[in-house]
């Protein structure tokens, strides 16, 4: 576990000002009950994978206004001592309901559900939305990444140019869960199990007299972990020839086997396939072939199309920053409120009808095809419904409602867990590691039409016909 | 100061190996200097902002391995025991220059020169670059937005969409150096004196039974922070209804007039303008316009130039990530080792021109026209020059070397300030405010033809005539 500071401070400053407002005007104790969901799939993908819940729940179990930030705030002349007092002794209450980390989340659907007074459903609402939206963002994207390299290995390398030194550390986390194979950040691999690997930059070898040397050197103190860099000087001229000498006159004589070269610059397609055939005439055709340089998932899939000889590849900046699309809009909305006993659904209208929210406390069923296994639809209810498999179930789509099927032969499972239940946690979480197999087990279930790079086939997220009775009579003013 | 925790442990895994093997290898001692550096200038501009030394600094004095760190590294069975006992007692001991925050600074110049043993500032590498890169990427992107709004007032508000926590925190300071004039982060102004403002979200509105009373409540406790966010049902018809009745109500006779609307969807020019109109018509011109809802440097002065009546902006996630170009390229590269006391350059090769590093260590010069005040070039020398203003001073391309410039009524400053020497930091950082103030005085010594958004002018970096022949004797094989 990553050991972080205290976060109770990073908040939106109205976080505090609708606290205290709620605190003045009588409704602290009022129940609210908020949805963190998005509406867009980052880089136009048919799925997004839920990441961030373990660092939501390290935050709330640790959540702790200091005497210095009481006085801090105090200065600011807009609170009462009545709301500085109850922060002092604040914590969290209520209960929070959330889709597990690794798990594909649609757009519209609520990755995570807050019920508690609306004072603390509102004061934590700034981080919970950045750890699901920074975690998502790049699980989902490695997600993609991993996909393109159909099989060979990705390793997450983007450290320098994450935004912020959590960004890499959790960053590297998320990009695991998405399927990535290790990461070059070595605090994730201590504090998250994310196997950390790492050879040799060029400043290795521009250390040394030769090029030679700087591999023949390497080699001797690292047999069994040895990929060297080929490209700073000339690759075929200088890196790869004086590698392979490299390897047969001190590893091959050894029995090993396991090595590797390096690219981080050139024409990975051109160049490659030169290496590799290179690396057969001279007796090496196990020798790993590991490239670097500005990847994504569309440069990966270019280059393997082309016949690229990769067994491995460095992916950093465009990762670790998901450069092509770099926000995961989530969005934490008020669906509900309770009085006296009883859940008033709210909803918040918009001249945009996406911006329109799913109002009420709702549950959230997969629904999954019994012949083939796939995941087929989710449905959102009402909270208190109960669908349980054994009545035909009629799926309809929002917006256009005479699109209908019927579905008989099918299961379904409740994605929405408790993680907290009045203040106390509930859930354990996963290690990385189970996290990652879970993700991809839940990904193998997806239509292969939803996996799409351009164009996928949009996911069925569909209202259960109390819940969409319900929101068309809140919108007619019923 | 915004307190983290340990960051020793967040190095690229190569560092590492790199630097176990700088240890077997007898080059533990050997000095050697890098330079941290960038290529191109985001979002295709004509400077950068140089953000990011005092997170640096303070990491490089807070540097420590724990015995849990040594005990996880001996697990990987690749580092001597003499290495961790190395690493269990590493602190830096070297020197640092930097060109200090807020400054403008311009491709292939050095923002900071590392000169130390190989393995200390082999182990430095992957924070300095994540911190600098972190923080320069958001304050030339916040300078980029400031000065298409033109005056008026922008307010970073992305927390929630940032990547981590941290990268808020840095986020909102390396925005606030870069010319916004405050933030929604509440710990950035906290830790960094950062103004933090904000006053109600959707939800505010929602948790009333009607809008009108969420905003009389609002103006009630908080008469000199009323801001109201009037587009959670219907702007023209309900929301600025509602707040034209509570300024009149509430606030006008206890004669408070500096409150606000805010609009957070919709489009903004046609709705601002109607807004004005009828806060005019209703005798409250003084009521300030607010606009937030995605929000970049290109929407700002197109809306501007249609005439939009805004008095401040709201920017959250495009300015938090940097979105349209969330990455900032600086590189960490080898330049020079010491041999008995004699500093050896070196040079990076490769095909690409763009890639070839400028070698040894350097000293910069910005020098400025004695009858504009501008800057007018950045000169990169050889540490041992010196150029005191005296003497007439001719410029030329560095790749294009016919064309040249004599200057004669001009003055020069060095960029790169010593931070730490001998391990000991002898800098003080400013304030985050004196840092803003001076960023933004030494962006108006500027040609505006470097600050244009598209096609800038390329600000002048070339080299001294004695850096120039040595380069190109290296690139030679002299």
């Amino acid at each position: 576990m990553f050991e972080h500071t205290n976060y109770t401070m990073l908040l939106d400053f109205y976080e505090l000002t609708m606290a205290n407002g709620y605190f003045k005007a009588g409704k602290k104790d009022e129940i609210a009950y908020f949805d963190v969901f998005f509406r867009d799939i980052p880089d136009g993908g048919g799925y997004a994978i839920a990441a961030g819940l373990e660092e939501v729940i390290d935050y709330i179990k640790n959540l702790k206004f200091t005497e210095k930030d009481i006085e801090y705030l105090r200065g600011k002349k807009l609170f009462s001592e009545e709301f500085l007092e109850y922060l002092r002794n604040f914590r969290f209450t209520g209960d929070i309901y959330a889709i597990p980390e690794g798990t594909p989340v649609f757009p519209r659907e609520p990755m995570m559900v807050v019920r508690a007074p609306s004072m603390e459903a509102q004061l934590i609402e700034t981080f919970i939305l950045l750890a699901l939206n920074h975690q998502s963002l790049i699980a989902t994207k490695a997600s993609r990444i991993v996909r393109a390299a159909n099989g060979r290995v990705v390793s997450e390398f983007g450290a320098r140019r994450a935004q912020g030194a959590e960004s890499s550390i959790y960053g590297a986390r998320a990009a695991y869960i998405g399927g990535c194979h290790s990461t070059s950040n070595t605090i994730a691999d201590r504090d998250f199990g994310v196997n950390a690997s790492g050879t040799m930059a060029h400043a290795w070898v521009q250390m040394f007299d030769t090029e030679y040397e700087a591999f023949e050197t390497y080699c001797r103190i690292y047999p069994h972990n040895a990929t060297l860099l080929i490209d700073t000087y000339n690759v075929m001229k200088s890196g790869l020839p004086n590698a392979i000498r490299a390897f047969k006159e001190i590893l091959v004589p050894q029995g090993i086997h396991n090595f590797a070269v390096r690219l981080d610059s050139g024409d990975i397609t051109y160049l490659t396939k030169k290496i590799r055939a290179e690396l057969i005439r001279q007796g090496l055709p196990e020798c790993k072939i590991i490239v670097s340089n500005s990847l994504d998932e569309h440069i990966i899939r270019d280059i393997i199309a082309q016949g690229a000889e990769v067994d491995g590849f460095g992916v950093g900046e465009r990762l670790i920053t998901a450069k092509s699309n770099p926000v995961f809009g989530g969005v934490y909305k008020l669906v509900a409120v309770e009085k006296n006993g009883t859940i008033i659904p709210k909803i918040k209208i918009s001249e945009n009808p996406e911006k329109i929210t799913n109002p009420h406390f709702k549950k959230i069923y997969r629904i999954y095809d019994n012949e083939s296994g796939e995941a087929v639809a989710d449905l959102l209810c009402v909270h208190d419904e109960v669908f349980d498999g054994t009545e035909p179930i009629e799926l309809f789509h929002p917006q256009h409602i005479w699109k209908r099927k019927t579905l008989t032969n099918y299961h379904l499972r409740e994605l929405l867990v408790p993680i907290f239940k009045n203040g106390e946690c509930v859930y354990e979480s996963p290690s990385t590691e189970e996290i990652r197999t879970y993700c991809q087990s839940q990904i193998d279930l997806l239509w292969d039409e939803v996996k799409r790079f351009e164009n996928p086939h949009t996911y069925y997220v569909d209202l259960s016909q109390k819940l969409w009775d319900l929101k068309q009579n809140m919108l007619l003013g019923k």
